[in-house]
């Protein structure tokens, strides 16, 4: 991708800065200055102390204290998930295997900063090679020694920028620990110079309702305090605007937040085509935000949230009191509930105990559930039960499903069983192309785009190295989307997606043109997208599809579509 | 899938056994009494010792000493790759770490057997842990634990059984540290329980030109001694057969011998269309071996061994002197290299550098080269020097190709480096359904089944508790490979077959029927493919290819195939 520049003249005479693009996550707006993410500190050299080992750990002992309590501090005050993260990082900055290896090292002579750099980078090394969770634990590891480096240098901790004034915050890309120590309530608008549509900075945006640009480059050329404009739509961060830009945007900002408040309608297309938007939610809690932001059901439902903190399946009667809790909140309406997903990035001790080199293409999903299938008839069992005591209209799906067989096997035994609608993920490649004969036997299928992207391109979608593969905008993935799209259409069945390609309006009517038939949604995105969908009618929708299913690559597919306009 | 019994009676009035069916690897034959791996010793009690500590370990002691030496003694006498293997195996049972952790365990009051039980596990435990190589390493610690407690029982250790006189082996499944030990003089067949045509037993079945049906339910239940026919060709066991059937077999072995003296062909349909068949090799001296076998040409030559022993990249003048040398062996003829395709299952320290939760969808292939761009421009100019220095006919084409867009990037470079054909290997499911784009811009298209179908299927190909998903035969594969054939008929260009799916004489004729040009395949396999594909017409492998890609899964597709006959 190249910096497009666009030189402009302002009507004050001065010569402005160019303006900068990427891709837009939503539709926000924002006006403010921005604060760029520090770069990390460099490595500390390889120095002796001059003074005596005592006295080095004693002014070692001082900051890793200090560091601890200002976490500790930050956690209390910031409260939630970001508690927790944070009262963990105090903690690393206490544990004693941790500080025991930083004294030995400065017996052995390292200067204070060094033995703390050694020590923790030693430590992360060992969490790397342990995989998975404990991986993603060394990055957090890293953030702390770099604090208490920071701490003995007497200079700021690199790390997430405060502000008492709200700003837009600029960084090459935003990692969840990152952002676990970031106040929202400060930040107007989110840019990094890397990323994509999927990128975590991108899921954070449209799970806060925060405005977002990603994969804009010559972003962090920008100075500190330097206000732009950014507007997540046109993809475009205005910089050193104009008062004239400036006063538009705050008065577009201010129509955005007048037009939140007019009544919800139903998704529709322009000529009033329905599209029913629904909402991914992972727990009951979540379905009452999800009503409240006009979800007209619940496209998907995670039920893993019931197990990960169980040694054991949790009893049939448990299941059915959550399930039939979280139904209760949409009497009438669809709730679309996945079965145990359980396996690759997260794994339950009673489903799966072997080692697997590469877990996401593993023993998950319905294989899973197949090879211990008491688990599987207790939670259809307890579903049933949840839709006989309730209002709700349950559909009940399977998760990583191969072919119309593995269909068949999960249609039949969730009927035998007494579910209403019963249907399959497509999330594995081979499910898309056997789509003829798996939406005769099904009685709907819901496009996991996540998951679908990733095996699709064969790039881990969690892998930072391949992250511009992970990209649904890919027309590889979108074909595969027009075979589920077109099978569904000759058997009469629905066609939903339930990954994050939905939430992005763009895509969504691109989806739609490919004959997705409800769209499902991390709620705080439902607004973004229904005001798009609302701007096509079908045969536009169907343009902006065969644009991006010609193209070669997943941004010659956004900007193939955008081509075709509304 | 069921046992499919058929009760019949022989002329001598007895009644016969049922026979059994299963999945035929090739069109080999072989008759002879059976052997079964015996099953493995019951974990030790966790009993503890009546005698003193040291008695135990001088007990203990001299079986560890015992089964070393005959290991070794084994290694000696295998000589080649089998003596690597057991020489390490030997050194396992002599390991300082495994020693004294028995030591201490029978200090501590276990009993020997235990106490070696206990201290293999650990250390296998420790190995699985760190994955890849080592984790492979740990089913060769089982087997050296399992003799040590074998000899400390005075019992028969298990593991591969051995015989003086040629025998047919059956087990549940065939790992490599099993067929390390495996006297392949003395093995008439391979029968296995479990299993598919591409499992670790069909490939050594191939590679070996043994007679092997995999997939054959009630295989373990033939008790030792009992004389069976096996037909790979039909996939039939025929148990305790009459004097006439054996007389029938054996005339029909010695006419499948004297054919193997026919001068080779070249290989063709019914009708004389040609379809060249070429040889996947390794290393240069795998040339000589594949010309003899009638190879027309080298289909892929895989270019890892030049580099898997290196720190660093092999010189360009390396390189080049290494494949003049391969190619010299086929003047005139067609010689399929692939650029180095590291990463996944085979990192390298320079190229492959940081951890990856999934190395199978990381940083592999093409994507690994163009982040290390010179290792790929020194590889391409050695080859440059290699192509102006013979006469053979030679194709160049890259690992791990997602789209057209890499396809472009690959071509333009290779052919302004001088290389004068230029192509890429379709493994990622989205460059099939991108193929009508490849296509235009490769000279020619390779698909490697075996990753083809991994990422497909979303099943590790190398994780038994998915195996049974690792089927070239499953229709979508299949449907990813019309898509490819029938992109490369339009463009007018090739579209090769180099996974282990060609190798399979019935898939082989499907894959020709879906628009396969040519097939490449371990060389032992090329005169039962030769003689299958003869049967056909373009039509007739047109029809069963259709079958096949109207089944539901992979066992499916072989039947329809089958069923509509040559």
């Amino acid at each position: 991708m190249s910096v497009s520049i666009v030189h402009r003249h302002n009507p004050d005479g001065e010569d402005r800065q160019m303006d900068l693009h990427g891709v837009g996550v939503g539709r926000g707006i924002a006006v403010g200055p921005i604060l760029r993410m520090p770069d990390p500190l460099p490595e500390p050299t390889d120095d002796r102390h001059t003074g005596d080992a005592a006295a080095e750990y004693a002014i070692v002992q001082k900051s890793l204290s200090a560091v601890a309590a200002e976490l500790a501090a930050k956690g209390a005050s910031a409260g939630g998930e970001a508690q927790a993260v944070l009262e963990a990082a105090s903690m690393m900055a206490q544990d004693p295997m941790l500080t025991d290896d930083v004294k030995e090292r400065i017996e052995a002579g390292k200067s204070g900063e060094r033995a703390v750099f050694e020590a923790f980078a030693a430590f992360q090394e060992i969490l790397v090679g342990m995989g998975g969770y404990m991986a993603e634990r060394a990055t957090d590891l890293g953030d702390v020694s770099q604090r208490i480096i920071a701490h003995l240098r007497g200079v700021l901790a690199p790390g997430v920028p405060t502000s008492d004034t709200p700003f837009i915050l600029i960084a090459a890309d935003l990692a969840p620990a990152d952002t676990a120590l970031l106040d929202l309530d400060k930040v107007l608008g989110l840019i990094t110079r890397d990323g994509g549509p999927t990128s975590h900075t991108a899921i954070l945006a449209r799970s806060k309702s925060i405005p977002a640009i990603v994969g804009v480059p010559g972003a962090l050329e920008i100075a500190d305090g330097t206000v732009v404009i950014m507007d997540a739509a046109a993809g475009l961060v205005t910089i050193d605007p104009a008062e004239a830009a400036i006063a538009d945007a705050n008065s577009r900002i201010a129509a955005r937040a007048a037009a939140s408040t007019i009544p919800v309608v139903d998704g529709a297309l322009s000529d009033g085509t329905k599209i029913p938007l629904l909402a991914n939610v992972g727990s009951p809690k979540d379905g009452l935000e999800a009503v409240e932001l006009g979800a007209e059901g619940v496209g998907l439902f995670r039920t893993e949230f019931l197990f990960l903190d169980s040694k054991t399946a949790p009893t049939v009667a448990d299941q059915q009191a959550r399930y039939t809790e979280l139904l209760s909140f949409f009497p009438g309406k669809k709730v679309v509930v996945r079965a145990l997903d359980a396996g690759a990035d997260k794994p339950l001790a009673f489903l799966n105990s072997a080692h697997e080199e590469n877990p996401a293409l593993g023993l998950r999903g319905l294989r899973a559930l197949r090879a211990s299938e008491q688990i599987l008839l207790d939670q259809l069992t307890a579903l049933k039960g949840a839709q006989d005591a309730t209002e709700a209209d349950l559909w009940v799906m399977a998760p990583m499903v191969a072919d119309a067989e593995e269909t068949r096997y999960f249609v039949k035994l969730g009927k035998a069983l007494g579910l209403k609608t019963v249907g399959v993920m497509a999330e594995i490649p081979s499910l898309a192309l056997m789509a003829d004969q798996v939406l005769a036997a099904a009685d709907f299928v819901s496009i996991g785009t996540n998951d679908l992207t990733q095996y699709t391109m064969a790039a881990d979608r969690m892998l930072g190295s391949v992250a511009s593969y992970q990209d649904p905008w890919h027309p590889a993935v979108l074909r595969l989307v027009k075979m589920l799209g077109d099978a569904g259409a000759v058997a009469g069945k629905g066609v939903g997606i339930c990954g994050e390609a939905a939430a992005d309006p763009q895509l969504a009517v691109v989806l739609v043109g490919l004959g997705a038939t409800t769209l499902s949604m991390t709620p705080a995105a439902l607004a973004d997208v229904r005001a798009e969908l609302a701007t096509v009618n079908p045969e536009q929708a169907r343009a902006r599809a065969d644009a991006a299913l010609g193209a070669s690559t997943a941004a010659g597919a956004r900007a193939a579509a955008a081509a075709v306009g509304p």
